[in-house]
Parts: C-alpha cells; structure tokens; sequence
C-alpha cells in the first residue's frame, strides 16, 4: 500500500511515518521537501504513482495562524483543498478513492467553550486556525459522500509531552508544565492552576490515526470527523501529579496567569465525553500518570 | 455608498439591485457581466473604487451544483473565497471595512433532518451546495473576528413565487406548485401531499438583506449567520390555500412523488423557530395566503 505521510517532520507525523514503514511504502513529505500549498509539488508527489491513503498532518498551528493569517490559511485551507483536489482527481482518472485521515483539532469548538462538550456539540471555531479545520472537515465529508474520497478526521488536543521546540502553539503551556519541572528547570506558568485543559499522548494519537484509517468507512458513517478521546484536568492535577514523580518538581511552578491565553485554552470543560469515538475502538490515555510514565520512558 | 451586488440577474438579485438603486451607487455584476470565478473580474471591480457594502447572491444553486460539481464548488466556494479575499486586501490598503452581506441557504441542515431546528441546531449539510454555503459563513465570521470584514449570513429558505425557469434548483416544485395551478395549468409535484417544506417571499428576502446590512455587527455578535423566518407548512396546506384565491387550482395538482426529491427537500420539519432572527428584526410572511396573494399582486 502506497502511503503520503505530510507534515512528517512534526511530533506526531514523525512517529506515524516510523508506524507506517513497516509493512507498507511511505512517501513523506514535509516543509524541507516542499511546499505542500504549492500545487506543482502535489501534483510531483501524485505523479509518481497513486496513493491508497493519505495522512495529512502539515499545518501551521494555532499562534502562528493567528500572528500570520496568510502563511495559516496557505497551509491550512489552501494546501488542504489542493490536496483534496489531488485526491479526487486521482479517482477520477480511475485510480483509488483515497483513504485520507485529517488531523483535525479541538480548536473546532471555539470560545466561549460550553459546560459540557460531547458528540452534539456543534463546531463554533474562534480562531482561524479552528475555522480551517472545520471547513476541511466539511470538505472531506462532501467529497466523501460524493464517492471521490473516503476521509476521516481525527480532532487532536494538545498531543503531549512536545520537546521545546516553539512551533507557535499557544496552547505550548501543556507540554511545558510536565516537561521543565520535571527536568529540575522553574516554570512559569501562563494560566493559573485552576484553568482546565484537554491532552492527550504521542502514542494514543498515532495509535488512533492508524486506527482511523483502518475502520471500514461504512462503520462510521457521514459524519467522518470525530473528537479523539482526551485527558481533561485542571493543572493544578497535573502537578500534583508531577509530584508522584519528583516530590520536588510541584514547587518549581509559579503561576503567571495571562487572560488571553487562560480564555481560549483553559477553560475547556471537564465534563465531556468521546462515546462516538470511543465505540469506534479510539483510545486515550487511561491517566495523567500514565502519561507523564510515557514520558519519562521514552526521554530517558 | 458604493455597493456591489453580484448574482444581479437572478431573481432575488435583480429585486435587491432595484430596492438599492435609491440612494446607492450600485455596481451589479452577474454572469452577462464577466465570471465571478474570475480573480482578473473581482480585480476589475475592486480596482474601480473601493466598496462599502458587498451583498453576495451570484450562487449555482443545489440541484446543479449537485450535478456539476466542478461548476458549483468554482462559483459557490472559490468565487466566494475570492470575493473575501478582495473585501481583505481592501481593508488592508486602507479602505473601508466591507459590510458584507452574503446569502447562506437553509441547506447547511443535511439530512436527515432532525424534528426541529432552531438556533442552536448544528449545520451538517449534506449536499454540496449546503457544505459550501457553511464554508462561506464560517470564512466570514473568521474575517469578521479579525477586522478585515464585518460580514453578516443569510440563511434562505425557498424564495417563492420563482418564474418558469430552470436554474437547476432541485426545490424548484416549492414554486411550481404555487405558479401552475394558479396559472390554469395541470401540475405533477414530485412530492407527496405530505411533504412539508420552508419557503419565504422575494419581499421578504429583500427586506432582510437590507435590513441585516443596515445592522449594527455588535448587536448580531461573533456567529454571523441567521436563519432568516420562513413559512413552514405541508404541501397539503399550500394546495389548500390556492383553493382559496380560486376554486378549481387545487384539482389541477396531481402528486407523483420521488422518494430522493421528498429526502432531500420534503422533510423541512414544523417545529421550528427563528428567535434570533426575529430579535434582530427580520420578517417572514404571515401566511402563506400573504405569500400567494403578494404574488397574485406582482404578476397580475
């Protein structure tokens, strides 16, 4: 099976190319390889043969959509359409229907957050970077009743623990909190320990993103995106989870809350629920704890 | 105040071009005029002066869009996309701020659709003149947000009493079966007298289009779509009420329903409501007796 993997260089997509090259032939692609809003390097890609799935992870996250509108929607919305456009053409020259798995993102549900998120909740993004998830989702729902595509969308928390690399996303904090106290560094953190926020693990997002793209279409349904499970806590859990690792790691944070940031992510709801996805086999992680062990094993 | 109006020759179009004329220097634009598709068209509009108001109408509507997809995702979401895209670079070089007024469709509700809609119903659509009609809003309360528009959606219902013309809508009997049996002429509905749908007057749409523009954006808020008060009855109820404007119109109606036009446009449910529209001061028709004697009036 020939798989694009774009986006690779990244947290998640690096992982799932090193998933995905047992047992099938990875194309990946990522900025160092070119520009995937440039149709000239899609159609370079879908010249050298078809692709029977796609995983598309490139993007410009959250911040720096927002700092740069024009380099967000390039990534975001124009690259995602031309890389369906390439996937439906390739159906219609007679080639396969692309099994396309999306990373989408909670960035969906915009501000104000509700007081329960749950499969009803309908998707009223307040970023750009939201809007252009939701309107690919969109997209791929149509182009997937429409038989061109056979598309999934995988809405992503904030995937932890990142190394510190600023790739712009204002929700960084998430990783940052486990990652510096835990490494004997001070953090100051930009929400206070009351704000509530959505993570999830490396592994449980590329083990759903495989998952995704080998449920059988028809189980899922029209609707093709669904909200991956997620950890929902206060930072005040995750550092007193911090300290059933390092007792001394809790008192490393100091707390410098910024109310920009604490609106738009740390107020998201602990009461929630992922039933669909869940019924569907996804997986989340089954605690912090279990998080921040997977951490510390992989980094050690 | 300079205004451009683009889908100039349809039937909504033309009423609005002409409601504009006093007291606007109206710029109308339709497909006689150049293709709106066209970036070197938007340019020559743009480049003649800056615009104040924008309402967009110029749209390939369900059924053709559904049957040429390439022509409907060309004016539906790429002309769109332009038309925001030249609203930005104008608020950008300095020029006013774009109060633009697009016009959404009820068809963001995809089948099936649930037993009521009301404001807090999600749009799933399910056609892809509906998915592209929600891209559009979610595009435009993203530039609202960020200052480079202040754009408002409305979302129509059948505007009736269309003339005899085949513009491709599959909801077309929503007009048919008003116009023909009043005309004197036999009428085979391609639904069941069962079958209950939304429709509005040409009046009332142009009344709403005017009024959403004349709006303070604050009082509307950050979601700028409104489902605008439609009529919602059974076709049963419109046949009765044709009975009284002439006796011998409803014997002219014979049904032969087709299961994916009843699916697809016949299924509108009763219980619905347009709180928030009306808030803002939108209006429907009291009765479909207004409605009908409104067209008996303006085609006399």
């Amino acid at each position: 099976m020939r798989v694009l993997v774009t986006g690779a260089d990244g947290f998640v997509g690096g992982a799932l190319v090193h998933a995905l090259r047992v047992g099938h032939e990875v194309v990946a692609t990522d900025r160092n390889d070119g520009d995937i809003a440039d149709p000239a390097h899609l159609d370079r890609l879908f010249a050298a043969g078809p692709f029977d799935r796609v995983f598309h992870l490139a993007a410009i996250v959250s911040g720096a959509a927002e700092a740069d509108f024009d380099a967000g929607r390039r990534v975001n919305l124009d690259a995602t359409i031309g890389l369906l456009d390439h996937c439906r053409a390739q159906a219609r020259r007679g080639g396969p229907v692309v099994r396309l798995v999306h990373t989408s993102s909670i960035a969906v549900f915009g501000t104000p957050l509700p007081a329960r998120i749950d499969d009803a909740t309908e998707a009223k993004p307040s970023l750009s970077y939201g809007t252009h998830k939701r309107v690919a989702e969109l997209l791929i729902d149509d182009a997937t009743r429409r038989g061109e595509l056979d598309g999934r969308a995988l809405r992503l928390s904030g995937v932890v623990v990142r190394p510190a690399l600023l790739n712009g996303a204002l929700s960084a904090f998430n990783s940052d909190v486990i990652r510096e106290p835990l490494a004997g560094r001070d953090y100051e953190c930009p929400v206070g320990a009351a704000a509530t926020i959505w993570v999830t693990s490396r592994r449980a997002a590329v083990a759903n993103l495989l998952h995704l793209a080998a449920l059988d279409g028809a189980a899922i349904g029209a609707q093709r995106a669904l909200t991956a499970p997620a950890l929902a806590l206060s930072i005040a859990d995750i550092v007193a989870a911090l300290g059933r690792f390092d007792g001394g790691a809790p008192t490393r944070v100091r707390y410098a809350p910024r109310p920009a940031i604490e609106a738009q992510f740390g107020r998201w709801p602990l009461d929630c629920s992922f039933a669909r996805a869940e019924a569907l086999g996804l997986v989340g992680e089954a605690s912090i704890d279990a998080l921040i062990r997977d951490h510390r094993e992989t980094t050690a």
